[in-house]
């Protein structure tokens, strides 16, 4: 049999994507379920099941040589498990397993879900021929993923890159995870908006009070909406040139729902980044936007199954 | 020929060393210049070509394949050219080509002396049988280097793990590199003087106001001498949180100077790392001192050369 194919599992708070894909990182077979976050754990892996069911009903199921899952994390790569932050019924739950069960025994690889955007810029995206990149999704929550010497490095439990939960604020606000001053408390879109909100900025007619709300007050001039944004891209710059000062890296991509604030968070995040990254082996550091898009998940998830081979 | 021998140099701003080194680690002849550090750039290389020339009057010399080189940092490990922030003197110094000449043609390999410092500890010391791992010197500076997947790795530019160089406090005081609130300026041995000082710690008699004698008085249970050496491990404890998160490490090795102090850093240390290296992945993490004591630049320098081969 002839597996030029892989099957790719996308697994995050809100919904379930799988794919067929080619090596050319091409979807051509796709399937979708919501994630039913707020029911347990066999209703969850029972979407999980769906989707894969539809991808194996299809005639090019049998060319599929293996699985990649990029899973909302934190994930355990070692032991196969998962425990996403966003799916409470899952607590190191055996998704690899389960996977390689219902796929009809093919091999499975698991990664984060910032391993997995990583590995897709790196393979087709804003990270491709770049040997030393970080890859950030700055949405919601703030992950990451590296490359290391050309390759997508995740780190034996699955997890490295994640950049969210590092402090660059060491006496800051307490963060759910228990440290203080970490990324996410302060980069993250909802942290972005609570911020302009505490300092007076107000929505406009139409309610919406999120990040992106705050982008187009900041894009028309508001100092509140704007210096949010800037607090925003010191924190994420500090992070980064801690990567980069610790991996010695060429470059960092910055993805997720955030980064469509486009130059009001690029701009003061590349000023930010000469403060923070002084030393002389970063003068190559470069910053861009991602550009994988909503299928990068999916494409990592790919990435990671080709590697198996 | 056989060459089951490499030659080692430890460059740093005080001394340069050299050794010739079997394959064991052992250092079978020696040598040593004090450096000329505020001399020109040919007095520097005239020590360093007197220290190889000693070891290559030994009769062992014939049998070393390579040359392996730690410097004080930053170095440029690509271009093959130093530029230690103690020896003015040098600035993109050629050293990898100079070396290579006054060597007889020897292959050379160049890391940073964080780096070199990291390979003894994983080769023969604290980090032997860990695969991901992060080494800290910490003294007058505070420098580090990874070991990731098995292997050291120096980064492109030979300078990955410089820990001292990130921040940990991102609206904290100016540091001399450019940046803000970097380990360096909370953690070196200088700077838990300075602090205890400008607390009201006073030297005994002997008037040594070092670290070390902030130690002392620490370990004889004054509150400030404490309270200087817990805020150095807080940002320690940061900063190595932040690396192991991103790196997905296992364990964290403490040498230099300050380290001496034992358990008046160790004990904070492990406390502070509990709060800041949260994410389940990083249960794992352990920290421990060094033990490769003066000798690991040597042996790290000879650690690269081996891996030239």
């Amino acid at each position: 049999m002839h597996t030029d194919l892989v099957a790719a599992l996308d697994i995050g708070g809100t919904k379930i994507a799988g794919a067929l894909v080619d090596g050319d990182g091409s979807l051509l077979v796709r399937a979708q379920r919501p994630t039913p976050a707020r029911e347990g754990a066999e209703a969850v892996m029972g979407s999980v099941d769906e989707v894969l069911g539809e991808l194996m009903a299809s005639p090019l199921w049998d060319r599929a040589g293996s699985v990649g899952i990029g899973s909302a994390g934190p994930v355990d790569a070692a032991a196969g498990t998962v425990s996403p932050v966003n799916v409470p019924g899952w607590r190191d739950f055996p998704l690899v397993e389960r996977v390689h069960k219902t796929a009809g025994g093919l091999s499975v690889a698991l990664v984060g879900d910032g391993v997995a955007m990583t590995a897709a810029e790196h393979w087709l995206g804003a990270a491709r021929g770049y040997d030393n990149a970080l890859c950030l999704v700055v949405s919601t929550g703030v992950g990451g993923g590296l490359v290391l010497g050309g390759t997508p490095r995740p780190g034996p439990s699955g997890n490295a890159g994640h950049i969210g939960h590092i402090s660059v604020d060491l006496d800051g606000d307490p963060c759910p995870c228990g440290a203080r001053g970490c990324v996410e408390g302060i980069a993250s879109g909802p942290n972005i908006a609570r911020r302009a909100l505490e300092n007076g900025w107000r929505p406009g007619p139409d309610g919406d009070a999120t990040a992106a709300a705050v982008a187009v007050s900041a894009r028309a001039g508001d100092p509140v909406a704007i210096a949010s944004y800037e607090r925003a891209a010191q924190a994420l710059a500090a992070g980064i040139a801690a990567t980069a000062t610790l991996a010695d890296l060429d470059i960092a991509v910055v993805g997720g729902g955030v980064a469509g604030a486009g130059d009001v968070l690029f701009v003061p995040l590349r000023r930010s980044l000469r403060e923070y990254a002084t030393l002389s082996y970063l003068r190559r550091l470069t910053v861009a936007p991602a550009v994988m898009g909503t299928d990068a998940g999916l494409v990592g998830a790919a990435a990671a199954a080709i590697a198996l081979r």
